[in-house]
């Protein structure tokens, strides 16, 4: 077989590892980047400066070698560090299990390591500044814009895997130009800020090192990821517009701090922090325990990019053999899992088996690709969604609180339990649509168990088990 | 209050009834069309030559006077007329009630009718061949290309309404231009293609003239309706493709005709029917009946364009004040309630109370109508998806059969029982969210009796309409 071009186009996360992955394959691959090297340049802020790195994120960077290094780069996540309004804060294992936690890595240094590992190969190279404006379906050529001079190159591999993201440039093109593409992008209501906890004087952390700390507080939250150095990486997820989309107000309580129970318009939005002292009455009011860490909050805030938070979905996510659109591109999700990034990355680890199985057919490499992953970003994207509200509001509900305890117990005491958080975070041997299936039965399962009881200590551990271990698994 | 211009982007059914609309309350409209006169020029083949006008596009025409003019050039359609591979065809009531029926009427002839109503008032006036290719959301201005000379023009009036069909170029720049735009299009498999019957040699109809004629087949239908002179507009629904989207081949059973039961590929989808030979083989196998009156059929088959079927969905439908998206370009539905242009007659209607309720605040009007509105028009969607599987398979299936039996026994013992597409069809009254409601909870109920019985005759109505009359409508 005469050597074959590969063009990807975008150097992030996925871009990246994916490069090293066909150039193993002995490819030759050409990276197009819009941004500039992000290797010499200065990094944006404001954007999800970390990532929760976990079992399927590892598994792929694992066939790579990779896995090892970037864990070394990481911080464990234990659990969920949870701050009530007032009171302790409480931390809620990930698992019951030991080595079952997740890690917070930095998104630009494991670009860099991803880029520099691809760059190692000499059949990689990266054009950087170089931006994709269009994709013709018809010839398999990419529009390639250099972001100084502006002028425009038609290029052309044997085929082309978009990985330029949620606002996806190959992606519109093929909206436009395929006929019957199915495509849809729906936004939650609220957006997202990301906001800096610095290290305390000594050099160490503030709060808890080993944790992903979350501040519910049922139409908002706020959570925090560790940085190595003693930082955390806040991020406030609140909606953009204190109208709904249909025009009502959001009628919303004020949480305790005003009159119990009061029904008056409290600052609940993005529209509404338009002045310091709006947003330190809106801090002090629902993050008192976070204001006194945040001396750059009313900076960070008013410079820092407000973000969306949107699903996409698409179908098919190639264009015969002559593209496939991977990672973010073909199916872009909420945070809330912590699974964008990890799906990519299985993305590219599928990707790789379906080319040992069928070589550069590349027609047949996509189809059967989009064939079996499909099934699995959908169950993520819906997970994903789900588990916003989860975070939000169930944390505070009291049968979800013992419906916790229990699982946790579970895990404990059962090597073959799985939560559902585990199952999508943990068994990168299932897939995410089993974990969704299996997850959900499980959650309906344990809820109605522990809507019945006061207290998890009254509940027969062994007979949950059996109820769980009869749930059918595809 | 100034007299204000309002702009209307595309001069189809929806553009040329709002028109009217607007133009009665004194508003002065131009409306744009980016195709030619259809009063000077020869109308397209092979795009829904007719379209059956129900009591919610009725009620429509009656606020501007066009009910009765309009009825007097349709053709009733009792119900609906199937016709079984084998042995004589059927009438199926579409209700049990007198002056429950539906109207076949002529697409173009509506539409000219609609135009030339518009024309009437001096305050409308229309522009052909003035296709608009964008619109700025920040500044409400549109782009407006000259079909002829291919010069770009910039217009604005105080607002603008988009009635520019599916594939609305107004929709594509809120795409693209508005922060969060939710918007979703998915396509079935099937596509159509539109077919002839001639009227007899005599003149008259070759098949009962007052029904809808439909040939179910589980895989593909065809449909029929009569043609003021005689003839009958045929639509083939049939895949695109013999390969699904997953890549794997349609197993398909042969339908009687082959040795029954024997799994074999048998002619299935457009891009099969590539030549005479395949396309006759096909017909003779499936449409016997239809065959000997269709004697232009291989000519229609091969010139007529074969069209896709998407539902389009997407929210908010303004940009502030300063654009709507309506009818269509809001909501494009699949055809199997024949609620198309019924619902964006509605829309029109809706649009025109809310004009009275809140004048030319139309940043009130819009988001008012949006949000009254989208609910109903989600509803009518989904129960336009569902329709097809109803009416390509549930006819075969008996108890669907028995069902369809009984309620034509209700509807006609009972005034008060309306079947779930007597309350789409002829209930303008109930939105359609509530029809979509009450009628899944009724047609549950009904096809559990139904499952237990051998005989409708032994069913107690008495004891099905209490229980039905149960069900909440709300």
């Amino acid at each position: 077989m005469p050597e074959q071009k590969i063009i990807i186009i975008g150097a992030g996360l996925a871009g990246s590892l994916l490069a090293i992955y066909l150039a193993k394959k002995d490819f030759r691959v050409e990276v197009y980047e819009a941004r500039p090297d992000m290797r010499n340049a200065e990094i944006s802020a404001g954007r999800s400066i970390n990532l929760a790195l976990s079992d399927r994120g590892i598994a792929a960077l694992k066939e790579v070698g990779m896995d090892e290094y970037m864990l070394r780069e990481a911080i464990p996540m234990l659990g969920r560090n949870i701050h009530p309004l007032t009171g302790e804060t409480r931390l809620l294992p990930y698992s019951g299990r030991q080595g079952e936690y997740i890690n917070s890595v930095s998104r630009a240094g494991l670009n860099v390591a991803l880029m520099n590992e691809a760059d190692m190969h000499d059949r990689v190279r990266f054009f950087f500044g170089q931006k994709c404006v269009g994709f013709d379906c018809r010839t398999g050529e990419a529009l390639i814009e250099n972001a100084e001079t502006g002028e425009k190159t038609s290029l052309k591999g044997d085929t082309l895997i978009a990985t330029d993201g949620g606002g996806s440039a190959v992606r519109d093109s093929i909206l436009h130009g395929v006929p019957r593409f199915n495509f849809s992008q729906t936004f939650l209501e609220h957006g997202y800020k990301e906001l800096h906890i610095p290290p305390a004087p000594d050099g160490g952390f503030m709060m808890e090192e080993n944790a992903l700390h979350i501040w519910p507080r049922h139409q908002f939250m706020m959570i925090a990821l560790p940085n190595i150095g003693g930082s955390f990486t806040c991020t406030l997820f609140l909606a953009h517009e204190c109208r709904n989309a249909n025009g009502s107000e959001r009628a919303l309580l004020v949480q305790n701090g005003g009159n119990a129970g009061r029904s008056e318009r409290a600052l609940s939005s993005f529209d509404q922090l338009t002045s310091e002292q709006t947003l330190f009455e809106f801090f002090n009011t629902h993050f008192p325990d976070a204001v006194p860490m945040m001396p750059t909050l009313a900076d960070d805030f008013f410079t820092n990019p407000t973000g969306s938070l949107g699903t996409i979905k698409c179908f098919p996510w190639n264009v015969g053999g002559r593209a496939l659109l991977l990672g973010d591109s073909a199916h872009a999700v909420v945070p809330f899992y912590g699974q964008g990034m990890n799906c990519a990355f299985e993305d590219c680890r599928v990707l790789d088996s379906l080319i040992d199985k069928h070589g550069a057919d590349w027609e047949t490499v996509f189809t059967e690709y989009g064939s079996a992953r499909k099934i699995n970003t959908d169950a993520i994207a819906d997970m994903a969604e789900e588990n916003f509200y989860e975070m939000r509001d169930a944390v505070a509900d009291p049968v979800f609180v013992r419906k916790r305890e229990l699982e946790t117990k579970l895990e404990q005491t059962y090597p073959d339990y799985f939560s559902k958080y585990s199952m999508v975070t943990f068994r990168e041997d299932m897939p995410y649509s089993v974990a969704k299936e299996k997850g959900n039965a499980q959650d309906r399962l344990l809820m109605e168990i522990c809507a019945d009881v006061e207290n998890v200590s009254a509940i027969d551990l062994n007979y949950v088990m059996e109820l769980t271990r009869g749930i059918p698994t595809n």
